[in-house]
C-alpha cells in the first residue's frame, strides 16, 4: 500500500508526457493492451522490419536473384552493419561483424585465444575463468573447447564476486558476461580488464544483456575481445544473428578455428588452403544468413539519432520506479528483489523472487504483462527505454497485486515454461 | 549449326507441354525475361515464402513476441523441419535437424568425430581424407579442426578418382562433397561408404549440390553422417541455415565442441553442466535463426508431392538438352564441357570452359540469361528442375550464341566476380 509516496498512474502518465524519449517508441509495434516488459529476452518488433526483409525477400532476391550479392550488397552486410552497430558499444569502425550465433561466436574467440601456440606453450596457465552464474551456453561452450583442446585448460568456475581476485597467472584466458541474465548485475568492464591486463591474460565478454541496454565503451575500457545477441536489445527478431567484436590491434593475430570461407582474405578465389582476412571479416564463417541480418539491421536503427546517456537515465528511471511501486503496492506479498540496490551495478532489468514466481508470471501474461520466469523461483522484468513507458510499470505492479491478492495466479493455465533468454 | 537433329525452339516448347513438372514452376516467383540457371548457387523464390517470413514477422514476434517460441513453436522448428526435409534426402524422422551454416555444421560432426577418445588413441589414423576439387569452406574447415587437434591429424588431400583407394586404416574420417561444384561430378556414396565401413572410418558428407537435386538415400546407402546447404536446390533464400544428418544409431555416441546451450537435453533448466539432448537436438547449438528456418520451410515445401525419380529424369533431361544444344549450336566457339558424359555421374548443373567465360558470362548475365562463373575459366549452369523449362535451355545457348558471335561479349560491363557458391 503507498504510504510514503505519492505515486499515483496520472504521476507516471506525466513521466511518459516528459519523457524525452517518448517519441522512440513510435519505431515499434507493440498490440495494444499488452506491456511488453521482455525486450531483454526478445526485442519488440521495429516498425520497419516487415517491409526491410519484404523488400529483401520480393525485390533483391525474387527479381535480382543471386545478382543481389553485389547489387544490394549482401556480400558486405555483416561489416556495414557491423559498422552501425559500433557506436552503440564504443567500437571503431571495421572492429565489429555480424555473424551466426552468440554460442558460435564465442567458441570463435576463446578457441581462436586459448588455441594460440603462445599460451599452449605455458603450462602454468591453465584455466578458462568463467562464474557461476554465466548464462550457461557460455559455460558450456567453454567446457567443448576444453574437451576438444584435451584437458589442456580446465574450467575455473567462482562467484562472480572473485573474479577479480581470480584473475592470476593461472589463467589462460576468462569468459565474462558484463550483466547477469538473472539479477541484472552488472560488472566493471574497466576494473575487470585492467586486473586481466595486470595478469597477462585476455577476457572475451559476453555483452548480451548490455549491448543496447547500457552505453558501453569498448574502445575506452581496454576491452579485446567481445560478442553479444542480436535479439535482445538490438530488436533483430527471434534468433537474430550476433556480433563479434576485435579490437583493431588483435584483429591481424587471432585465428579462429572455425575457419570458414567467408573469413577468407579472397573467398571466391576459391583457393585451396585458408588465408584469414586481415580484418574483422575473419571472424565471419560460413554464408551469411542475409535475412537474419536484414532484420538485425532495422533493429539496429531503432537507436538512430538516440543519445545513448538519455538512454540509461530513462532505462534507470524506469527500474528504480518499477522497483519503488513493488516496494510501495506489493511489501505484503512475499517478493524479494534479487538486483543490485545500487543502480551504478545494474544493467536494465529486475528480478523478483517469490515462492510462487512461476504460475504468478504465467497469470500476469495472461492478462498481457508480458515478463518472464527463470529458475529457480525469479520473474524477470526487462526495460527497454525506447518502448517501455512509465505507465506500464504501473499496469505491471497493478497487475502483479491483483493477481496476488485476488488468488487469481492459483488458476493460471500453466504454459510450458521454455522461454529463451 | 545444327546438322544431325531437327532440334527447334518450338520442339523445347513442345517438350515443356508435356513435362508432367511443369506446374511446379507456379511455386515459385520468377521474373518475366529471366532465364534462372543459377539455382544451384541460389535457389529462385518460392510463391509462399514471402507471406510465411511476413507472418513470422508481424504476427508471430509482432504481436504474440516472446510467447511465439512456445505458441507458434519456433523452440521445435529445427526439428521440424528437419523432418519435412528428411524424406527428400531418405533420411528417416528424428535424424535432421535445420542449423546454423554448412560450414559451421562441418565443424559439429568432424570435430566431434576427431574428437572421440577411441580415435585419438589409435595414433595410425592420422589423416582426414578429402579431394582437391572439394568447396573451399570444406577444407578451410577441416584445416581449422586439424589445427585446434594440435597437428594430431593432417589433412590429406587427393584427387576425387582416388578416393576409394584412399580410404585405409591410416585414415581418421574423410570429408567428401557428393557433387563437385564446379564439374558437377557426382561421387556414389554407397560404394565410398563401403570403402570406409571396411577401412574401419566414416565419412562426413556435404550434399550443398545434391539435396533436392537428386534423389538420396541416406539410410539405405550407409551413410553416417551428412550436412547441406539450405539456400541451393532447398530454395531457403539468401544465406539459409545449413542442415545436420546424422543416423539414429550414431546420436548418442556423437559429441560435438560446439556445445551451446540449444543441444543441451534440457535448455531451460539452465543447467551449470552441458549434457547433450540424447538425440538430433544434440546438434544445435545457439538460438535457432527462426526468419531463416520460416524460409527454408517454405522452400523446402516446394517439393510437397514431387515424385523424386521424375524431378531427376526432368534434370537429365535438361542438361542432355543444354549439352546437346550446345554441341549443335556453339561447336564452333570454343566451349568445352568439363561435366561427367555419363548421366549417372553427374548431378544438376554443367560447366563449359572456355577461355573468355567470365565476359562472355556477363555478357548473357547483362541479357537476363543467369548462370555463373567459377574459377579459372568456367561457365556453370544449373538445372532446377521445379521451375526450369525446356525452352530455357534453348533461349540461353541462343544468348551464348548470339554475344559470342556478334563479339558483344567484348563490351559487357564487367561486374565484379564475387558470386557465392
Amino acid at each position: 500500500m503507498p504510504t510514503t509516496t505519492a505515486l499515483t498512474r496520472a504521476a507516471c502518465e506525466k513521466l511518459d508526457a516528459g519523457d524525452p524519449l517518448r517519441h522512440a517508441r513510435e519505431r515499434f509495434r507493440i498490440a495494444d493492451g499488452t506491456v511488453y516488459l521482455d525486450g531483454n529476452s526478445l526485442g519488440a518488433m521495429p516498425a520497419s522490419t516487415p517491409a526491410a526483409v519484404a523488400q529483401t525477400i520480393a525485390r533483391d532476391w525474387g527479381t535480382d536473384l543471386i545478382r543481389s550479392w553485389n547489387t544490394a550488397g549482401w556480400a558486405n552486410l555483416p561489416q556495414v552493419v557491423g559498422d552501425r552497430l559500433a557506436p552503440l558499444i564504443g567500437a571503431l569502425p571495421g572492429e565489429v561483424v555480424i555473424a551466426d550465433s552468440t554460442s558460435i561466436n564465442i567458441f570463435k574467440l576463446l578457441a581462436g585465444i586459448l588455441s594460440r601456440p603462445a599460451l599452449l606453450a605455458e603450462p602454468s596457465r591453465r584455466f578458462i575463468l568463467t562464474e557461476r552464474g554465466n548464462f550457461p551456453t557460455d559455460i558450456y561452450i567453454a567446457e567443448g573447447i576444453s574437451a576438444m583442446l584435451a584437458g589442456r585448460y580446465q574450467l575455473k568456475v567462482v562467484e562472480g564476486g572473485a573474479l577479480v581476485d581470480s584473475l592470476d597467472e593461472t589463467v589462460a584466458a576468462a569468459l565474462i558476461t558484463h550483466v547477469d541474465y538473472r539479477s541484472g548485475f552488472m560488472h566493471s568492464m574497466s576494473a575487470l580488464n585492467l586486473a586481466a591486463t595486470r595478469a597477462g591474460t585476455s577476457i572475451v565478454w559476453d555483452l548480451s544483456h548490455s549491448a543496447g541496454a547500457v552505453p558501453l565503451q569498448l574502445s575506452e575500457n581496454g576491452t579485446d575481445f567481445a560478442v553479444g545477441c542480436g535479439y535482445k536489445y538490438l530488436n533483430g527478431g527471434p534468433g537474430a544473428p550476433g556480433f563479434v567484436y576485435v579490437r583493431q590491434s588483435h584483429q591481424a593475430t587471432l585465428q579462429t578455428p572455425l575457419s570458414g570461407w567467408f573469413g577468407h582474405t579472397d573467398p571466391f578465389a576459391f583457393a585451396l588452403h585458408y588465408a584469414p582476412a586481415p580484418d574483422i571479416r575473419r571472424f565471419l564463417c560460413g554464408t551469411p544468413p542475409v535475412l537474419g541480418v536484414v532484420a538485425l539491421n532495422a533493429g539496429i536503427a531503432t537507436f538512430d539519432g538516440i543519445d545513448l546517456a538519455s538512454l540509461r537515465a530513462k532505462s534507470l528511471a524506469l527500474s528504480e520506479l518499477f522497483w519503488q511501486l513493488m516496494d510501495d503496492r506489493c511489501a505484503d506479498l512475499g517478493f524479494a528483489c534479487v538486483s543490485p540496490r545500487d543502480k551504478t551495478s545494474r544493467a536494465s532489468h529486475l528480478s523478483f523472487a517469490h515462492m510462487h514466481a512461476y504460475p504468478i508470471m504465467q497469470a500476469i501474461i495472461g492478462r498481457g504483462v508480458i515478463g518472464d520466469f527463470r529458475q529457480p523461483n525469479l520473474m524477470r522484468f526487462g526495460f527497454t527505454p525506447l518502448y517501455t513507458r512509465f505507465v506500464d510499470c504501473w499496469d505491471a505492479v497493478a497487475t502483479i497485486r491483483e493477481v496476488v491478492v485476488s488468488g487469481a495466479w492459483r488458476d493460471a493455465k500453466f504454459q510450458a515454461r521454455n522461454q529463451v533468454s
